[in-house]
């Protein structure tokens, strides 16, 4: 008997008949012999139509009385469930994450689990019962309810399957795993077996969405093995674990951000007395940015646009502060290719732009870390880039002609 | 400065327009310098449709599930109003129901309030803020969510009040308050003024519906001055509290039950064999019913029937369970006249006989309680019943004229 967390997210709980197809397939797990702890996010566009609502009714609505609305859209889905379940035959509860002992950070609507205080889920499970938990949500220590941000539920699957000791997470989506690249631009695109965390977690940094971040962080933190499957097949899907790298680097999958800004300081005056303060100006709106850090001569920043609600303001209000002493570059996107010790073989970084090259897409500039390359192109070329670097790295003569 | 608690109903912040309309009529009483507590129900049919959604998945879903889902109702709209309010410029938090003290008995789905641990609340007001507490619902001696069954909110306003201490108790509707009759029944129908907690009690009792019954109980007991007045505009409404009674018993309002079921036992030995055994056939089914207990000869039990699914198969269950020896009979209605005493003064039955004999109206069997009397007519003529009531207890020469 293994104990099983189970992620279903929102598309997975749309409406009842598939709440009924999360149900029978949680009820076919318990029933092969396990234990299972399903974990839920809202049905469909219910976090949306709230969010929605509040807008219409707040210029700025309060984060915490946020927090208070948009923990209903998992509660709702939780007891309906539990419900479902219960009609199967099984017996079932469902609990809050507050009743669950998901203890979070004091910040409303962007708050980080701390701890998982597992024991009434524990004792729900020896008592026989499935447990459905309402993800997304958590108490922080004043006893308030508080959200984790978009993606969210991902993290509570994670930090429960860590908390009650599961032998394995299990994430849902309407997607098979983790795909070699996002198949609404590469076609021959294609799940991967396994990936280890730190490529999940340079991958998710690099653009790709599957995964939540930050619930990647804390399975690698927790060794916790997840796998993301699909909802509505069998498929074997991903597992995301501790991989021991091969000798030689490999690239495993490529991502994009289809549209960034670029802020690059160069010459040493300029990025030892400017490159903290653009990084702050940058972050104090709450905005992701990949940083290279200052090496002496140079500091570059890439922005992803997906916080930002328009892009020339932000852009020229950059630049109005700082004036000519940054450059802040628009209309840009960036290609990654991913695999362990990738950033450190300059001839697959060569390999890269001369592939980029014959596909007739010009690179502005490249960048490694240690588990990826990245290379900024035209936003228009983004989807060129995307395809030579899968063909190059990702699809051998043989893979091509099967697709072909 | 008074400490005033106002409750709005689901038809009051049935949308965005109203929800704001609501925080407007909130923040003009915390700006005329009262401390405010509002009580809020489920937007418009968001019950019935959560409702509508278990029920569609589970032919009888659990109870306990059942609370987890429907508190949501009242959470979202509380979190709602909380930020209209805000957006207003007032200070304001939400309080679910068991953040606010509101302590229940363990059944769920249909739970009692047993106190009100009104700390939190208090803390909050003394903080200048207005508070929004979730109606409908609180926590049990188990630490589970449940709910206070339909209508549940007015006493949610009252629990509070009497908690807090306040100096009155605003429920809000879509009506002028407590009318002499049901206008849509009778035309000349028209607001009272003030009523007392018995003949509110009794004209509940007897089919009105503006307010909860279990709501009225409790304040009665915890003597809490209760307002019922419109939303949509600034009439007075109907205060409800002790009142004195004149010399001369008086009616004060007529109401009807538009089907029931009457079941009469007569003969000293069916009585005292047979009498708890039906009324307990009934009541195990949840139904309400109206005993007049036995009194050595004959036992009556009238049965309203919103509770029952299927009137013919309920009644038929009854005259297969207990043969002649019963009388089961449908196609009934009652009217009833309500005020002090009026139960006890046998020239008041005489003259509602003669009235509805003059409208046309047969009159079955009538009963009389303390503050109230109740005839039994056919089903079709309630309304008729009704009308000829009012005009011969509440509408005199004057009152005539200005209505024609």
């Amino acid at each position: 008997m293994s104990l099983i967390v189970q992620k279903f997210g929102g598309s997975s709980v749309a409406d009842e008949d598939k709440m009924r197809h999360v149900a029978q397939r949680i009820v076919e797990t318990r029933r092969a012999g396990h234990q299972v702890v399903a974990v839920v996010s809202a049905m469909g566009k219910t976090t949306n139509n709230l969010l929605n609502m509040a807008r219409d009714l707040a210029k700025d609505p309060s984060r915490r009385e946020l927090d208070m609305l948009l923990a209903c859209g998992e509660r709702i889905s939780m007891s309906l469930l539990s419900m479902a379940i219960q009609e199967l035959g099984e017996d079932c509860i469902s609990l809050t994450g507050p009743q669950s002992g998901i203890r979070t950070t004091d910040n409303h609507f962007n708050a980080r689990i701390t701890d998982v205080k597992a024991g009434r889920v524990e004792r729900e499970l020896e008592r026989g019962r499935i447990v459905v938990v309402a993800g997304y949500q958590g108490m922080n220590s004043r006893g308030e309810v508080t959200t984790l941000g978009r993606g969210g539920s991902d993290t509570t699957a994670v930090a429960v399957a860590a908390g009650v000791n599961a032998d394995r997470c299990e994430i849902y989506s309407d997607v098979d795993g983790v795909y070699t690249a996002d198949p609404r631009i590469v076609e021959t695109a294609r799940p991967m077996p396994e990936i280890s965390y730190v490529e999940m977690t340079e991958l998710a940094h690099h653009g790709a969405s599957v995964l939540n971040p930050r619930a990647v962080e804390y399975a690698w933190r927790r060794d916790v093995e997840v796998r993301a499957r699909c909802t509505f097949n069998d498929a074997p899907g991903t597992i995301i674990h501790e991989r021991e790298a091969g000798d030689e680097a490999k690239v495993l999958g490529v991502a994009c951000h289809k549209e960034l800004i670029w802020v690059s300081l160069r010459g040493k005056d300029r990025v030892a007395g400017l490159g903290d303060k653009v990084l702050k100006a940058i972050e104090k709106n709450d905005i992701f940015v990949d940083d290279t850090g200052d090496d002496g001569e140079r500091r570059d920043m890439l922005i992803a646009t997906e916080d930002i609600a328009n892009l020339d303001i932000f852009a020229d209000g950059l630049r109005d502060q700082f004036d000519d002493r940054i450059s802040v570059s628009t209309d840009l996107g960036s290609v990654s290719a991913v695999g362990l010790h990738t950033g450190e073989d300059p001839d697959i970084l060569r390999k890269a732009e001369a592939a980029l090259e014959r596909a007739g897409v010009g690179v502005r500039i490249s960048f490694t870390r240690e588990h990826s390359l990245t290379c900024l192109v035209e936003a228009a070329q983004v989807g060129d880039a995307m395809r030579a670097l899968h063909a190059v790295f990702l699809e051998d003569a043989k893979q091509a002609r099967e697709v072909a």
